[in-house]
């Protein structure tokens, strides 16, 4: 079973690393480019056959350690 | 007009980070993890209202600075 895991900075939250971007871009001569966030995004392979518990402990690798949820988000996507 | 942009390596293509995370996880408790591949995932915003156009300056800037092609794959996602 698989599942992927976006990772994403909870809105109003800093992200030089998305303003670095937007800057390089700019630089480059994309001038439409207005904003860029960076996220992460992970892919597990789980030895798990019934989706409802896949889902819940992804759930829990997130909060235990993929996200620090006081300034991201996440979302788990399960798919058979 | 906002793009999601997803970069995963290429399958075959080492990812120590995703060892790492699934080692990590697994000296947590989480035996059911079997693989985690780690990528990125990209939030822009662009003064753009072409969604042809949009998805075009995307790819480029994919090719010329967000994604490095000879190891990683890029999908882009153009959203109104």
């Amino acid at each position: 079973m698989k599942a992927r895991i976006h990772v994403t900075l909870k809105p109003g939250v800093l992200d030089p690393q998305g303003k670095t971007i937007a800057h390089a871009l700019g630089a480059l001569g994309f001038e439409s480019v207005e904003e860029v966030r960076q996220g992460k995004y992970l892919e597990l392979d789980l030895k798990e056959n019934d989706p409802e518990k896949a889902r819940e402990t992804v759930d829990e690798m997130c909060r235990k350690l993929l996200a620090n949820t006081v300034i991201e988000n996440y979302q788990v996507e399960i798919e058979a």
